[in-house]
């Protein structure tokens, strides 16, 4: 786990990534790209990983997009340069979206450009009331990466998505409440502990129906009516013949609190 | 019309189907899901009926979901029983998203589970000030069925289906219409009676004409741009040709209100 | 330019068009149509022309839908009439979508039918505060046409949608506000100021980037996530390869405004 430009902790079930370059606003490098890739296959192939958090170091940023000064070292390098950066970063969001433990966003300060992205991509998010959101993007002549054009349009509409993508219109949290980007604004000092509730509940919860939840939601649109109901039963079904399936059913009847396995 | 789940009654081309469960808070048992698919077929072939409302019977319950106790009865058969149910009950709901009758939902008490997503898939819906909305399948380690991870992210967004799906979050009937879940909540004792307006003014009005605004929002986020121009422009003209469409263009020009057949 | 329905100028790299048919609500006549369409193809083949401003000649209407005295008057062509207007109108629709410059609606006042159409299918919206929203199509036995069944789910959600589209529903500016059909709500005389002011801005960023962002989202409900992450890093590698691109980063760096060209 000797990673540099994030930080990698698992505790009871709940993993924690933390950008770790707040000298720079916790902005993402190359460096980060390929650990966050590395980390998100270790994080996804491992069963006692139940929850994810994904935050920023410092009280400053959550994550403030892409290190420009990178791209600006060598302008004649910027174009391989990005291409290779999102093949890493791109697959760690795939192996995210695809995992069955759900992941957490929580905000602590500015979230730009691919840090905006990553607000989207995680399944929930919690945000401090200091942070703010924007996508930074075309403001330095760029379109958006990282996600945020599969799913901002998904969460907040494809009008709302358009205005912050063209028009550099900052959001403040309570805006991002408002519009359904974050799902709860918390004091600046509580967003951690928020978060960190949220994780631990879902921890001990039938992480495999999260697990199927999040496929069902990331292909939604992609199905038409009748395919997307056969993907439902397919997946009730299977889920009730799990062990958490049958001890959530048991659980029920007896009205007792079900005791959840993650299996 | 010997059905012993729900009740259906039809006048003056109001269809009404009732969840009559109210003993176990209307839950989903195999015969009301077959009964809904031998309603939702009749319904949907008979030109009489020009609107539809859904409701629950009882004080407190629209729909509470999945009858668990049968699921419990039979660990083992769980499984095929989920299958098979979701077999009939995915199909009324297909035939009734296809049908040309719009469908109302007047929420008269808790939607959980099932109910949720029934809430979802009708084309209106209404709500008591008492209704709550809670995906509840999550807590029992199952994951949604009958049609809410097709409608609640085209609906709410992903981000709020998924804080439903995974977080058991209870929805009030204000919060569920700030977020355009439903479309107007009244006072509890007048849902039904706002619901019926409502009815009466669709089945009073151009049928074929909704039926080709419900399949054309039906496909919509799985059309591209130029395919869904392409059939926007062939219902439309396809409308005008039809005896509702010259009625209405007529009534347009001679400043009166039209007097619709439903074809 | 000697269009007789609609007015085109453009200055300082900001094409106006204006619907001109103020005595009959700027309503879409055939000539509209076409001109809208030839209007179109010119506007997105001409590089000097950088951001696009939709208005309504007149202090009542934006656009008050299809012209249907002319489908009154004989109602059996009406259907072939709407079939060879659709043909025009949606290829405008189309190629506007397609086109690098952003679209902006100015709605001086109402907006139905095909007019609300067009405030979907603009790329932002800002309105009057005395405009009013409402889809007429069905109150005529008609079904919805001009995209507003692909924009309006993707902008509020289809069941907002829905109700717009077959109860006859009229948004308030304020409404439309709430539901982010609109960007922003401005004081009746001055919605021109305020959409030129945003024009303005625009036409001086980076065209280009502002075209990826459009195709970006215009397609991204039809694309599994790894794929839309594949169409966003050729998108953002290809941009920071643009002249704009590298004046993008050259200039934050740098720590100044940087300065576009378009290119």
């Amino acid at each position: 786990m000797n990673y540099s430009s994030i930080d990698l902790s698992v505790k009871a079930g709940i993993a924690t990534i933390t950008f770790t370059r707040p000298e720079s606003y916790n902005s993402m490098d190359f460096v980060m790209a390929k650990e966050l890739f590395d980390c998100a296959i270790r994080l996804t192939t491992d069963d006692q990983v139940r929850a994810i958090v994904l935050t920023g170091q410092g009280e400053h940023a959550f994550c403030a997009g892409g290190d420009v000064s990178a791209f600006a070292a060598d302008p004649d390098s910027a174009q391989p340069l990005l291409r290779e950066m999102t093949g890493y970063l791109h697959s760690a969001i795939s192996r995210l979206a695809w995992g069955d433990a759900p992941v957490l966003a929580a905000v602590n300060g500015v979230a730009a450009g691919a840090g905006l992205s990553f607000v989207g991509a995680c399944d929930l998010a919690f945000a401090s009331e200091k942070a703010t959101f924007v996508s930074a993007y075309t403001s330095i002549g760029l379109t958006p990466d990282a996600s945020s054009t599969f799913y901002l349009p998904r969460i907040i509409g494809m009008r709302r998505t358009m205005e912050l993508a063209i028009t550099g219109r900052v959001l403040s949290a309570q805006e991002a409440l408002d519009w359904g980007l974050v799902n709860r604004v918390t004091p600046a000092d509580e967003v951690l502990k928020v978060t960190y509730a949220m994780a631990e509940k879902l921890a001990a919860g039938p992480t495999k129906a999260y697990g199927g939840v999040k496929r069902l939601l990331l292909q939604s649109f992609n199905e038409p009516l009748e395919s997307q109901l056969e993907r439902e039963s397919r997946e009730i079904s299977a889920a009730a013949d799990r062990v958490d399936g049958r001890e959530g059913i048991r659980a029920f009847t007896e009205k007792r609190r079900p005791s959840f396995k993650g299996s």
